[in-house]
């Protein structure tokens, strides 16, 4: 209820602030003899990790993660999976400049008026870095997912207003801003750098794909796996938005348009379209999920901004340091996380009324 | 799990299919010595029922709620409350067109992959009758709210691309498509009338305000209070996309324009834009929250569509009966419902981490 | 939390005050496809109900299940089930003597205290009468348990210090106290019948026996299926205390004798005795499950008794009514039913870690 | 519901084996502004820790505690409070005597029926080491009770039979054995040290007394604060039974006897008696809550045992190491955690109901 855990089944609860001495999460309900290795994790936390390249922040955090408990000579035993990621170098900086003052856009203000406490280093719980939790935890389901061959695909849909124009899957991890789009790329890099040489921040839409997902997975009334999906990704701090399917453009569809007329595909039932993006009646029909987000711009920028302080007075503020310009390329992996962990507690809850 | 649970300390637990005897629900964690009364709850009701005007379905439901515990000499006890909504004629219609085949754009054919059993009767738990229930939670969820000033508005931004250019609240009520601008509504109006003529449907966008929602409310990480609401609203059937604040627009702007700068309004920090929609870091900073849900056109249209059957054929449907055109208006009093329950949970969660 | 739900797969929620309009529960969780009929249930709630005999209270309830959701043509659809139980008479009793006091051994005065409100009908929540709403639940989660042959007998040990001597199953139903031993039943009888004529009322011990659960039941740590039995069955109104296997004795026992070896019996793993009661690390075995209950002598008697009043001051009550002297045998379906709803929900949390 | 967490509003999620890196917890709703220091939590583990006195295991294990997020500046923020406790030497032991079998009494048979995998060393989760995380968590939950003056007081009341004479709670601290008697410690330590000899354990009894807990705690029908107390109690895994206030002893009295009449004892409403334990209908009433539990004696004992083998043929197991004669002065104070923990949740969830 406090906020740090996700999942009905596949429950995973984070915790950690930017500055203390680690960061981390449980996993409670992992299914026995899955499969699982240190690299499994490490090599989505790499993805997710700052300073990959020049329009990320140049923080360098090496993200190394620990398996503390769950798994035993190479495998899941069924039992708390615990991680860890030290943070590193948590105590040099010195946060003089923001101590007393609320970073516009940031949490600052609303945890201090939430819990009637200042912990002015960075942004504690509210912080981006808490991320890497999800990432964590989203290799462990996505290991899952791969032994039922659903696969997750996300990537850089825009950025400040710059559309990939198709979507070549195998160019995502080819390009820095992880855009299915090579040619579109190069025009949201040099958005981007532009952004970063005038001390501010783009935003941008990921898109994602979820293949070979099979259908009666999600939950009648409240758990619609569409909800369940909005909750996930809604949760990520820098999420604005979500649509499904052919989402905000259904409103302007008629419904003999709209409606996704089903045929038989040999002994398969298919759509012919798929405006509802693979769900229906909030439970998957077997089509592939298909879901947007929209992206704010960072709101760490090192122009002068008007503010007020703890003391109640109006001040300005500056927020300096190595920020991302655009979080798109990095929001990803986590994008990506949220939908393993969303579709791999379905898949266990949908185990609960199977007739096994 | 099941999916039929909504809240965490405010539990909202429906029940009831579209063509059985009732439909009904239990909220646990209703705070004691609340007023309540039947026409606190039958005020809403009336508003979400079928046959209220030209441009909703012609069907006649009474909806008349039953409170069957929980309240006590007007008041609520604390206990667990009990709501029941019988059905009217629920066993006089003819399926037999329908209970072979797969509605395009319905539940049946997920529902028959997710339980191995076809309930043919209508949508069962799937069908727009459920949200009934969420109106009759919604309004005890409001007379909470109520003591504490918290107002939500809720209505019809747009229809099949017809926007609302005005925000008069006053007007709500007052026209069929509950849009507040009598103008538009009238265009609106039109647009309905017309797909209704051409057995077609039609979609649109509905926008929700909230007033008077105190800083500190929602939790971090993934119970921020947008990804709560999210998880809300996109668990109404007929919802494809949600917004906060600037939303999806907030992908095309600077960082610089987008972050919401504070400043001091006498004694009260306020900021000088809403770009956030009132919510900073998942938590309320006491600006208006702001959100827009796309509506997609409702799928039960009467023209023949393609389909397939429970023998895995290839076929045809003609979903006949009285149908909406357009459910937005009926959607609203839902959306104010949705809100009102994820802002009283979000207001009993806080009182658990106060100092009293 | 607000303490009218139990489970976490099969979930039951239950409502309603013995002098309201009528009781109930949903259970949102059951399996799909599985046969049940009124009779199913009407079938225990007759066990429990009153006025079945000489020695529970005279009241007259019919207890008549009406069955409003989840169940279609005669098997369960997946989706919620609700069940409505009317209450007969409720608003014709006087509870003028007891409005302004709060009657000794019942939660009148923790209630008032927990709430803040009076309900002076009847116990409200705290009645007995909710205990029908269990047996209703379990009568289904049987049906399940019924599938894969795990059988919960139960039956009175001991009334007033009198034990049964044997436990001869084939006689439970055939006494009025339910005792595995007719002659020992003789004597229990006149105990209570003793208590009745002194307006008093006598305890006693129930024992229940589980056979044929499969290994593997219940779950580490704080989910331990004896501990989660303990959760179920201690919030039975009347229970003062519950033990496993040899239970309190174990506490004089040495390590030596209190293992239970195990041994191969053929290619099943046994052991040679039944100290731990079937569970081990809190998960079943496959020997045996046996606890035992005390049940405390009912609150309700006909004599004066010293008490204080709403307004604070030193008084004296009687409570009269048609009282059980003794409550065991009507408590033995509920123990029952506690331990059905316990054991389905362990069985149906172990699918979402088996490999299918 | 994979049985790793325990709590509603104060939730308590452990990790970790016995022969793990490391166990620990993350407690997540921890109200804000707590003063929290390492040696809060330290003082308890150092009563629960191995190497105690000459009749614990001998076993040296420091067990220090690291806070790593939700504490700054010596206070508690609000957020996730996460603490670890790093194993020593795990991997040095040698497990090839019991690698291949099972040993009687633990759930080496019962975790590998349930999980399908083995793991070895020593006893993974159902290892009593997991306890040393309540007795951190409880730590937590005692600053908190200890701002509403809430007092826990747990003590052995009987080991193998002899039990203690008078409740002096002075002496608690004072003697080997936890006993609130001198005399009957130093008979209570002479069976343990005779068991030792024999290459034996013994078991007994503790009592719990908690003072100053205010009225109105504890939920209705399920979550009764007895029912609460009993789940959280028989999940330790050397609990064979648990009984309230007169417990057991009810099912001989007559109700005139047991039921505590009420009396105004100035301005305060108390009982004459308290055979109920301080709870009536599940909820508080002011009074002391009293309650018992079972201990089974330690099933880690060096004689020659029946037995069975991974490869399903009958065996004999020798059980080496430094084991605990008679757990009861350990267990104290995880008794203390677990009732700390319940009370902390009721009294955290009772904030919810309240007007404020």
């Amino acid at each position: 209820m406090a906020g740090n855990t996700f999942g009905q089944v596949f429950k995973v609860t984070t915790f950690g602030e930017s500055h203390g001495p680690a960061i981390g999460l449980i996993i409670d309900g992992v299914p026995p003899n899955i499969s699982l290795k240190d690299e499994d994790i490490q090599h989505d936390l790499d993805r997710r990790r700052p300073g990959q390249s020049k329009i990320t922040t140049q923080r360098k955090e090496e993200d190394k993660i620990e398996i503390l408990s769950g798994v035993f000579e190479g495998k899941t035993t069924g039992t708390a999976l615990a991680m860890l990621i030290r943070n590193a170098d948590q105590r040099s900086k010195d946060y003089s400049n923001i101590k007393d003052l609320f970073r516009p856009g940031h949490a600052d203000y609303t945890y201090f008026k939430k819990y009637g406490i200042r912990d002015y280093q960075g942004g504690g719980r509210s912080s981006g870095r808490e991320t890497a939790c999800r990432v964590a935890a989203g290799a462990v389901a996505k290991k899952i997912l791969d032994l039922h061959h659903v696969k997750i695909i996300a990537y850089t849909l825009a950025v400040a207003g710059v559309y990939a124009k198709k979507r070549d899957y195998s160019v995502i991890e080819k390009n820095l801003v992880r855009a299915p789009d090579l040619e579109a790329a190069e025009e949201m890099i040099a958005k981007i750098e532009e952004a970063r040489l005038n001390c501010d921040s783009v935003g941008g839409i990921i898109e994602a794909v979820v293949h070979g997902c099979p259908p009666g997975l999600g939950d009648p009334v409240f758990d619609k796996l569409n909800a369940r999906l909005a909750y996930g990704l809604c949760s990520i701090g820098t999420v604005r938005g979500i649509e499904f399917g052919t989402g905000f453009d259904a409103s302007t569809m008629l419904g003999s348009q709209h409606n996704d007329k089903f045929y038989m595909d040999g002994h398969k039932v298919r759509t012919l379209t798929n405006h509802a993006g693979g769900i229906l009646g909030g439970i998957t029909n077997g089509e592939d999920i298909v879901l947007r987000i929209a992206v704010k711009p960072p709101s760490s920028i090192a122009q002068q901004q008007k503010t007020v302080s703890m003391e109640m007075k109006d001040s300005t503020i500056e927020v300096k340091g190595r920020h991302d310009p655009c979080i798109c390329p990095r929001v990803v992996p986590v994008v990506e996380a949220m939908i393993a962990l969303t579709l791999v507690d379905a898949l266990l809850i949908q185990r609960t009324i199977s007739n096994s």
